[in-house]
């Protein structure tokens, strides 16, 4: 963060059906009750440009992995323009829904990219900017794909693999990559998981400066 | 160009109202009408995802100047995989209405990033094409733009100076890019410029093997 940033700037990340939007729902409404401005966020699509911009690959013609990235870099660099650093900067605490750890382990190491390139992209988007703290929630992608279809079974092998090695790459993230983690098992209870990133969080408000 | 790309690859440059799209048209319906096969693109825009990119940046919010850098280059990442490296392949000439050369000297020289890092960021968007022949329609921008608006006395001091800027940038560019670059005098009469270019394209299709 950068000088004159009192903020607070969180990120959760996992496969999908880990659990990241009810544990950001949890934290944020933690804060609020104890009186701190929060902004929930997204990525991609957390502005305007970044929903136009998923809309147009959703709906449009394949794309290669280098224009995959450079559309997650190009959201990813308007979000923390607009919306990430600008909140920091009046002191809220950010919680965001992936950040550039999930490009890295999608773009960098699920597919046909380097993860150094794709972290290098991302770090030139952003000027940078890291969270404070990641959150990790891990879990095995047939369960957490299961959590979501209601139908591990039927998921294709390639698929699972795919998956699989992207939570070896946000494990591995989170082994090399200092305090900023925090890794959590995504198949204990709720309110138990609520209450680890909870107790990481007081810590880090009560440093940064931002508790009231 | 890699080895087994047989075809050849020629960006036009320079200020608006020089004259590009008109040579551009002029050079294509002279290698038609000598049996190649010609693709006429442009940038940005020159495929489906780039026409929505502009679309989401023409009528959408303001951006950051390295969001606009990113949206160029994912523009440029998705023209080259779908458009220009597949024509090439096949032995067609492609005719592109400005290239990197145009981000370099717009968001390079004449706002706030610089140019070796707007340079690198296509570079690694194309895999490093360049094109065989960059034709540099050079031409004041008061006269340039005058030709579009027909009002130069009306533009803004500053308009002009990033324009006059942006001039110097692809002048310099050309004075130190060697033999790709062919740079004409845009107030020449067309059908000279025209002969111009179609002299150094001739001399080149000879050597890449087009020729028919």
């Amino acid at each position: 963060m950068s000088p004159g940033e009192n903020g607070l700037f969180v990120s959760f990340e996992g496969g999908d059906g880990a659990g990241k939007s009810t544990q950001l729902g949890l934290l944020a409404t933690w804060l609020e009750g104890a009186g701190h401005e929060v902004v929930r966020t997204r990525e991609p699509g957390g502005t305007d440009l970044g929903r136009q911009l998923r809309a147009a690959v959703l709906h449009g013609e394949d794309v290669g992995p280098r224009t995959e990235a450079l559309l997650y870099a190009t959201d990813r660099a308007h979000h923390v323009d607009t919306v990430v650093r600008p909140a920091l900067a009046r002191g809220a605490v950010v919680l965001t829904d992936r950040y550039l750890d999930s490009s890295v382990a999608y773009q960098g190491d699920g597919r046909d990219l380097g993860a150094e390139e794709v972290e290098r992209l991302s770090a030139w988007a952003t000027q940078g900017l890291l969270p404070r703290l990641t959150v990790l929630l891990d879990l095995d992608p047939q369960v957490g794909l299961g959590r979501l279809t209601g139908a591990p079974d039927r998921l294709e092998r390639a698929g699972l693999e795919f998956h699989a090695r992207t939570r070896r790459a946000f494990l591995e993230r989170a082994r090399t990559g200092g305090d900023r983690w925090l890794v959590l098992d995504a198949t204990r209870p709720t309110g138990e998981l609520h209450e680890a990133v909870r107790a990481r969080v007081a810590g880090l408000l009560g440093r940064v400066g931002v508790t009231r």
